[in-house]
């Protein structure tokens, strides 16, 4: 069943409130299931919260599972989407095509096994079985119910190699090895020598894919920054820092010194830990003329901008976009060709 | 009178909580007179709050004078420093110089006129006068106090040839005219053709100079946007913008089709505007393969990241750096050459 009238590209008729906003920035959406020629219908089969907004969500509820349950339900049920209010955040998803409207440009089908590359925080969503199979352990929350995609919304499909549940882990981050090679490659062919990369949080998944992407990318040294033993001996054993340091990435003076010491201060810096107040350290990190990327949706605007004034660095600091031409191909690409990557990625989307 | 042990140039010594954080980042800072060794006092006589922390703070007291002088001066006494705790901006401040440690590296004298250019978010300041002089109606708010300056601050002694409300409101910005002027000429090398430029807010303070940095930086069309008539009046009028249009910069589809219509899209976007909600429209009036540039405070990290991801905008986004070398210089030639600057300036900073 689709309507008549043509949709906006973006979803700008799914916003319920407030008018005008786009649907990423919206209060709330209209996520009924009828669709407009251009949409998409998915059935979903499971959600992929992103990193901060899970770490918050399970702060608040003191790790209860029912309450973390209650809170998602909660958010999906009042905003038509999940996108965590205090984060802004939101995650992905994975599913089957269900419907594609007659006009809808993303070249899917019913039937096609598929994952979002937009984020949760746009994507109109109806829960529809109470989360009752999620254990509140794990960011991956299995689910029933549908979403819809827009006209220009990105989804792949996935890949008959790997395992969805793995597909659907770098897929969410895919973005971040893209733009570190990107800015990477920039800094080699700028500098006129192989760039000194430094990657906080190197052990996790973003972190460890923005590492290799790093090296290929030409990187001449990779420091990788981690806040404990046990992180260090993961990245050691995969081999994908040259350098490797722990130190906590909240404390500036700390992190810059550890990076020093490592072969720093770093011409790129790749910011992928999900706990707030890593601005001033990464900044310090970096070298005068550098990079900073920002990856982690727990980054304050402010602090970044008035942290760098404060201490007088020239650095160019990004919003890390999720969005590169390519970004999915790529990611895939490094997982299936580096087994250090897929060994992080295994042990960190294990069934909770 | 200083203190015998050394300081660190990035004032950790001064910060009471959290311990490790960098002075920006910390809840509150010691704020007292004594100086460590390589800091500098300043006898403060003008406090100029940051655009965004001032709409914040007069919506927060109804626009009451005497609930707005409260609240700076309680924000002051509790924080050590003027941090609006919504916004997490600042500002800056002027005064003279009223004692350099013995080893104070920033070459100015007990005498000297200064600005700082490091935000009031990391400066230690203490009010003497209850802000009586302050009618609560402009950001530039008359005071006596004193405020301290770190190794690695910097100030700038105030010009002979400007006023000083003029000189404070220019440098209060400079750092938005020199990232324009550095991006522009990027974007012009790279691209092989002189860019089209985008300005949110462009009769503002930060908007029309970085209106102007852009054309000497050789943008081939500049685009101002404004929110209203009276604003178009004056763009019109003082000629710093190729096209003028009148739109709601957070309004995404109709900021991006007010561009397009106008010339664009741009290649080069830069948000001036102290309102939040404008990521979006920055996103979609923007080429793919172009650059936006985030000065306003009022900025979210997340909104950006996401709107961009969600209508696959392939973007550089760059959180506006304040600290750009030679920044101060380039802003105050820019008022003594332009008179369209020097009007919108005048205007703007007239007393209330």
């Amino acid at each position: 069943m689709t309507r008549e009238l043509p949709g906006s590209p973006l979803g700008l008729h799914r916003v319920i409130k407030p008018a005008g906003a786009l649907p990423q920035a919206a209060w709330r959406l209209d996520p009924s299931p009828e669709l407009w020629p251009d949409e998409t219908r998915v059935r979903v089969d499971r959600l992929n919260l992103d990193a901060a907004s899970f770490r918050q969500l399970t702060e608040a509820a003191g790790g209860d599972p029912d309450k973390l349950r209650a809170a998602v339900l909660g958010i999906v049920a009042e905003r038509g989407k999940m996108q965590n209010p205090v984060t802004g955040s939101g995650g992905m998803l994975t599913g089957v095509v269900d419907e594609a409207g007659p006009a809808a440009p993303l070249g899917l089908a019913a039937g096609d096994r598929v994952a979002t590359l937009v984020s949760l925080s746009l994507t109109p969503l109806v829960i529809t079985d109470g989360l009752a199979r999620w254990d509140g352990r794990s960011e991956q929350v299995p689910c029933d119910g549908h979403a819809i995609l827009f006209g220009r919304s990105i989804a792949a499909v996935l890949p008959d190699d790997l395992p969805a549940r793995l597909a659907l882990a770098v897929l969410d981050v895919c973005g971040a090895p893209a733009l570190t090679s990107r800015v990477v490659t920039g800094a080699k062919r700028d500098g006129g020598r192989p760039p000194v990369v430094a990657i906080l949080g190197a052990a996790g998944k973003s972190g460890s894919l923005s590492a290799v992407a790093a090296r290929r990318a030409g990187a001449g040294l990779v420091i990788g920054v981690v806040p404990n033993q046990s992180e260090a001996d993961i990245l050691n054993v995969t081999g994908l820092a040259d350098q490797v340091v722990i130190t906590d990435a909240r404390d500036p003076a700390a992190l810059a010194e550890a990076v020093r010491s490592a072969g720093g201060p770093a011409r790129v810096t790749v910011v992928c830990v999900d706990v707030p107040g890593c601005e001033g350290g990464a900044v310090l990190a970096t070298a005068q003329g550098g990079t900073v990327i920002f990856f982690s949706m727990a980054t304050s605007f402010s602090a970044a901008a008035l942290g760098a004034e404060g201490v007088a660095a020239d650095v160019t600091m990004l919003i890390g976009n999720g969005y590169v031409p390519g970004h999915a191909d790529l990611a895939l690409d490094l997982i299936r060709a580096e087994p250090g990557v897929r060994q992080i990625f295994d042990s960190r989307t294990a069934e909770g």
